[in-house]
């Protein structure tokens, strides 16, 4: 097991690198001053050039065709790590590292001045930037759609939620398309007759910002290994070691940081609580968007968006911010759990959320076989916002089709791991629960540890050991469905 | 000139790559969780390993060879620039990149085992960090002083002072010990009959920040390129296009961290100044940490600590702190021109400070000389203290000999920069002011610009084109001499 041993050094080095970019990127996005951003562009492309050149170097490939022949005598583990080098190597292999950093620097540019433009709602003045990057993200996907005997699209979605493609999304997204309007329809009728009182600001920041640690604290979030912090566009960076959260504040509400926070937390605990053992290969990283969104989306919808949760945080909040008529765990419940379609996306209730995703969906789709444009896409995202949600974004780009800074970025096939990964999420919580039903009972005690044990023990510590597919069967004893979500869905705002 | 022009996109590549570096020694320094420490050393070292690999390459090498026989061509500057990559790469060349990289991972260890032992005054447990860095230092300076044809100690100032030996050191810092020593004793006395009113805490820390944002502000600090932070232990990193500079507060007083915001002001301007067209390239960057310190002490002490300038932040202290009997121009000149022997380097008035210096100086030398050993520091430093300002330091390694980060962090013959840059900032201020009379009168309104443009001509935009002492010569028509400072130190507190 010589030479694999010798790859295992190789992708420990690159691992320290990939975590210096993470720092980099964190840095962009949280502290760098503004006027820094070109040169940091050139910095982060000249460093990702490094990294892919080293990863396709003359010693990588032969240690790799060495370790080949090893693979009889190799661990489960080891033996996936090796899987997961050899596909890393052949899809940095097809993309020189002069075009990485082309396409790096672009990305970088682009999604700079998405932040400049946005604000603007200036959607002629950020094309150019954000046609260059599609430009380049296209040929990846071209290049890389050879190595994966995959479409280019599905290249790019096997980046982001390896093992599914569109036929499998497709098959989802129908479900979901056909359940949902009658879902909606149903809980707005119900809703309609509800009273909610909306929570009277100002919300100090540094209240905000002290609850959300409190949040962190309680679900277990390590801050020896992490930080908390505000950004233009909430995150979850960095590796096991050092795992970095942001989330943005409005003074004249605050479910919106705090859910951010769940949210985000629900990220970082998976990736503290990968395995000590496997930090820095490849098999010990988190396994994919979706898993990672899988992970996001069961702290904060299924945990966090419970009435038991707000009967919990309901004194820290009264603690926090005075009392308030609106302070009730069943008024904060209602609130956060109120369906009515909206703009944005990562401000929307969970039973609308998948449209959103299934818009951006069949506009890449779309946009993949050629069929529309980029220039375009003001336009088509007002169509389509006017079919599945009833509303127009005409002349609204800023909440429109520029809201998300993943495009601007280049994350081109990311957007279906959120519904991919809220449709594990309901899955593996309704294992969970079914193992134990006195959970509830826990979250309203502000006890998470059952849960974040469990959690550790079935999907962090399996890292990216397994696929996707085979993770689900072995946790839940099923194959991937829509059933538990819309289950979820049915009991809590129907039941 | 195509050598030259391939070796020039090779340095532009090696700065993106220190340019990393730097931000993330920034964020260790300021954000990191403790815990992502070992494993940052690790990251940070593996890429300063290929920072190192890829200057010492045979491509870098050849270029360089094909370059020198196109110098004829160069202009100055083009010529001055690849005498500094020829030194660079000479530099690099002599110490393998697994020995830079063992290199680096020690120092940064070993500075994270002083931020947590200097704490507890813990110099037992902190040695073998202390003790595994020096050695490798050690190994550095044997195998730079073959390159460089100097002493092994001489090796390491050329790194912060090139140009300067321990020959030309050792005379002036003896001039100094001649004449500090009466000086500080007429200043005492003199001192001893003035009354100073100290002002009285709590100073809210939140006040403290805005009040020092003001002040880098009107000094011409460029935000859009640069911030401010709070660290361990204050510095300015970054580059021209991204200044990051930092300071510590405490409640009890202001005026520390405000002389220390106006010191790191003074070298981020450098920095800020620096000539665009040659960033990224070696003639391009600030010349060495003597000319460094020359700009921030140029600021603090000939500009910061006058009675105008207390004439000019009067008002602005004033509003951020209400109304107090100390708060007059005159008192809060004379508190900030107090002579009185101390333990801690940083926060010495500058009459005694180049003792500190010097007694760190000795230290060094002997240390090199192989006279004392690491372990021993301790009972030298108390010896030196009694010697140089009549301070025991015993059992108090944690204001002794532990107090700075440069020797943890592995920066061995940095000091001696100090007080060489301290002599030049009163030389060239010197000059300054025989051109420039009435910039007292501008201090006093908060002027600064004819200051700072005359910096920026004369000093800043010349970035590393010049050896010090021809930049000494070019801009005060002499060489570097010591009676500027002492005349200061004059006038300043006898006159």
């Amino acid at each position: 097991m010589q030479a694999y041993q010798r790859i295992k050094k190789q992708f420990k080095k690159l691992a320290h690198l990939q975590y210096a970019q993470k720092i980099l990127m964190w840095d962009e996005a949280v502290v760098m001053p503004q006027g820094a951003g070109p040169y940091r562009a050139d910095a982060v492309a000249t460093l990702e050039g490094l990294i892919q050149k080293r990863l396709i170097s003359n010693k990588v490939k032969n240690c790799l065709d060495q370790a080949s022949s090893e693979k009889q005598h190799l661990s489960t583990w080891d033996r996936a790590n090796l899987q997961w080098m050899e596909k890393k190597y052949q899809l940095a292999a097809c993309f020189p590292s002069t075009l990485a950093e082309k396409l790096t620097k672009a990305k970088l540019i682009s999604e700079q001045a998405w932040r400049r433009y946005r604000e603007q709602n200036n959607w002629q003045d950020f094309l150019p930037y954000f046609e260059n990057t599609f430009a380049l993200i296209k040929e990846l996907a071209q290049r890389q759609s050879q190595i994966l005997q995959l479409g280019p699209y599905d290249a790019l979605l096997d980046e982001y939620a390896p093992g599914f493609t569109q036929g499998q999304i497709d098959a989802i997204f129908s479900e979901l398309k056909q359940k949902l309007p009658t879902l909606i329809n149903k809980i707005r009728e119900k809703q309609a007759v509800e009273s909610v009182k909306k929570p009277q600001g100002p919300f100090a920041v540094e209240k905000q910002k002290s609850l959300g640690l409190q949040i962190m604290k309680s679900l277990g979030f390590d801050f020896d290994h992490g930080r908390l912090d505000t950004s233009h566009h909430p995150f979850c960076n960095g590796i096991k070691e050092d795992t970095r959260i942001t989330t943005r504040y409005s003074e004249e509400e605050f479910t919106s940081s705090l859910m951010g926070i769940c949210h985000e937390t629900g990220h970082a605990l998976y990736e503290q609580g990968l395995p000590v053992a496997w930090m820095s290969q490849p098999v010990g990283m988190v396994h994919s968007m979706a898993m990672h969104e899988s992970q996001s989306l069961l702290i904060e919808m299924q945990v966090c968006r419970s009435q038991a949760y707000f009967e919990y945080i309901l004194p820290l909040i009264q603690a926090s911010f005075g009392q308030q008529d609106a302070f009730t765990a069943e008024n904060l419940f209602k609130l956060n759990t109120r369906v009515l379609p909206s703009y944005i996306r990562v401000d929307a209730d969970e039973v609308t959320y998948p449209l959103h995703i299934i818009l951006r969906y069949e506009l890449e789709k779309a946009l993949f076989k050629g069929e529309i444009e980029i220039k375009d896409l003001p336009h088509h995202w007002d169509e389509f916002m006017q079919k599945y949600l009833g509303l127009s974004t005409r002349g609204n780009d800023k909440n429109g089709v520029m809201q998300d800074v993943h495009w601007p970025s280049g994350a081109f096939g990311y957007f279906p791991a959120y519904t991919l990964g809220r449709l594990l999420a309901a899955q593996f919580f309704a294992s969970f629960k079914q193992q134990h039903p006195q959970f509830e009972q826990e979250v309203r005690q502000g006890r998470f540890q059952t849960l974040v044990q469990w959690l550790g023990k079935h999907i962090y510590s399996l890292a990216s050991s397994l696929p996707t597919g085979e993770l689900v069967k072995q946790v839940t004893g099923k194959d991937l469905e829509t059933g538990y979500f819309i289950q979820h869905i049915e009991q809590r705002y129907l039941g």
